[in-house]
């Protein structure tokens, strides 16, 4: 294959711990097809704008460079929650972004993100398509909610589900530590506002809690009391693990019942919080049992020092892939995932038409949701084991990890 | 040195990352000395009072088990929080305790705790030496909250500093990828009742924060918010680090003032929650800034993932001298760490009257708090540098680390 121009990246939306990995693999994928100028967007879409746009050959100048930003959490070139208007009444967005394009010869565009980036690069390539435009746009998938749809999971997911299994394990045998002393309950929060994927990680790794609550199923708190003070009859220490967005029968969100504040986001989402807490005080008040919440916060999709080698590995290939993709012609697509064999974990590679992935959210299947809606079924254990296996280690000197950061 | 009978050990009051590790020492020193039986307390001394009692060789067989016990996360043996009453008036819980011991001929009483264990320990040997009892009881020092006196720092101490270095680096990594785009505040809550040596550690690591908040000094709230909105002028995130228990200047406590509970636990302490929430709200309502909490929770102390290896070695040590200078006949004193030089990083170790510690708490020194109380010193980072380096490798398998959990 032949390039004709330049390569612009954008990180977009909330971060991954392995989002740098695709920008790695996008940018390696670049040096390899001998692209002149591979750009990065300096705060995603919104930055690129105003031409904040980043030389990512003088950032990454050698391999040392690029295993450091593999293991560099957050989003290295800087993200945004800036959502492209629709083209219908907005062109001159459109125009604006096309005519930075042809500034600086970039040819090639991708965008890393979730369903709202996807929707991004779909209505950019629809632009193209309908304006005669050359220019090639492709989507890479990051989420950790892993609730985007076609590809059997999303680069991001194996690395907060990591940390997730990892950390619940760890404050399980730290809550559990009085034993029969003392009778408690520990309630951990998940992030997921409408997938149950993160919550259901809470299921893997051993120290397994003993009621699981995802948003796909309408709570009762009235059950949840019930059953709490079954388990603690028996066990002195019961392990609950709650999605954030969990929602009562009526369908608001459990967490708007007590003090917890509504917020919208930009993109009109409800901000939610503090879950967990109002359900800890619900148990300590009726079912008699002593209850804390923890609440592992942005903790789970930052935490670069426990990532999944699977997971980062798949994030760079996905980053490859698409700028591979984007050179031989490819535009308007998605890379997906598919899993050949869970047992042994076998995987390949392909891309997708970007209109059926866009806003399209898919969520935990109703069949692996098992126990009157309180656990994940064996199903879930080994749709997402693989996910969470091998180590990427972190780089520490003076007894933290070693982070990557832009020059400027 | 030849022994006279057996050796037990028992863990209290909130585990850390390494706790498990001056378990292994005290055990390995057994060995050595050709201790017969080494006994373990099922849920410290409130388990020995009901001769919850555990054959540890059985559960240490190899090298290999005291390799992951030291990978282990929470108390092996089980802790508990039950405070030994003073010994007049009490003696019949004293000559229990003692009964047992006969039983099991145990010449050799351990016990790794902080303050109020130190205090135990206290009572024990001064009720041996009241009543012509030859049996020696020897203090492991144990907390992350590092309040205890005589000892440079504790064992526990370091590995909830470097998590919390590590951790803060990251989720500041996260807060501040939106760039210019948004401002907002990050507000990261931090466990230390009394002593803000842990909050304090957010000065390790790198991605510092803006101010730092520890208990030592009266907050001031119109201050508060006054630094964050000239901040906010300059940096688009703006992070805080404050200490769960941070006080007004009339005492009461800053977590009080808002929808937090007050209760209190077995020993009276005020148990304290959702500061760094109330401290967000207040920003967001009087600083025109978008602000969030985060509390990093249980998880500082047990992290086993990330431990310090420095802190890690300082624990097995300490337990191994606890048994050494018992077997030699010395009781009523704690373990206490020296350190020669900070840099290279050279220690010494020995024990000290535990009348001179049970309930002394050390605080971080005045002159180290600067910035009319809103940071720490150089000579923080200086003290504290040291302690946090160096790793633990977990032992991973299917995704997560192994941990040693009792055969029973």
């Amino acid at each position: 294959m032949s390039v004709k121009g330049n390569m612009i990246i954008g990180q977009s939306g909330g971060p991954t711990a392995v989002i740098n990995s695709s920008l790695a693999g996008a940018f390696e994928a670049a040096k390899a097809a001998g692209v002149k100028k591979i750009y990065g967007m300096h705060y995603g879409i919104e930055g690129f704008l105003n031409e904040n746009i980043i030389d990512l050959r003088k950032e990454l100048k050698d391999s040392a460079d690029v295993s450091l930003l593999r293991r560099t959490p957050s989003a290295f070139l800087g993200s945004c929650r800036y959502k492209l208007p629709k083209i219908e009444g907005n062109e001159d967005v459109y125009e604006k972004i096309f005519k930075i394009m042809e500034k600086y010869d970039i040819q090639y565009f991708l965008y890393n993100g979730g369903n709202d980036s996807m929707d991004m690069v779909k209505m950019l390539s629809d632009y193209a398509e309908q304006h005669g435009k050359t220019q090639k746009f492709m989507g890479i998938p990051k989420t950790i909610d892993n609730d985007l749809p076609i590809t059997d999971h999303c680069p991001g997911f194996g690395s907060a589900a990591k940390y997730i299994a990892t950390t619940l394990k760890e404050v399980v045998a730290d809550a559990t530590c009085y034993g029969p002393y003392r009778k408690s309950a520990l309630i951990v929060e998940i992030m997921g506002r409408h997938a149950g994927w993160l919550t259901a990680a809470a299921a893997l790794g051993g120290n397994k809690p003993d009621l699981i609550y995802l948003p796909e199923v309408s709570f009762d708190p009235k059950d949840f009391v019930e059953r709490v003070k079954k388990i603690a009859e028996e066990k002195s220490s019961v392990i609950i693990a709650v999605s954030e967005g969990i929602k009562l029968a009526d369908g608001t969100f459990v967490c708007e019942q007590g003090a917890g504040e509504s917020k919208k986001d930009a993109f009109g989402h409800t901000q939610l919080s503090g879950v967990g807490a109002y359900l800890a005080s619900m148990l300590s008040a009726e079912a008699g049992v002593k209850a804390r919440a923890i609440e592992f916060s942005t903790i789970q999709r930052c935490a670069s020092h426990v990532v999944s080698k699977t997971d980062a590995d798949e994030a760079y290939n996905a980053g490859y892939l698409a700028a591979k993709k984007a050179f031989e012609g490819c535009t308007g697509e998605m890379v997906v995932i598919k899993v050949e064999s869970r047992a042994p974990y076998v995987t390949s590679y392909s891309t997708f038409d970007i209109h059926e992935v866009a806003n399209v959210e898919r969520k935990v299947p109703d069949e692996w949701i098992i126990n009157d809606g309180t656990y994940v079924s064996d199903e879930f254990i080994e749709y997402a084991q693989p996910l969470i296996e091998g180590e990427l280690d972190a780089y520490y000197s003076n007894g933290v990890p070693q982070h990557l950061t832009l020059s400027e």
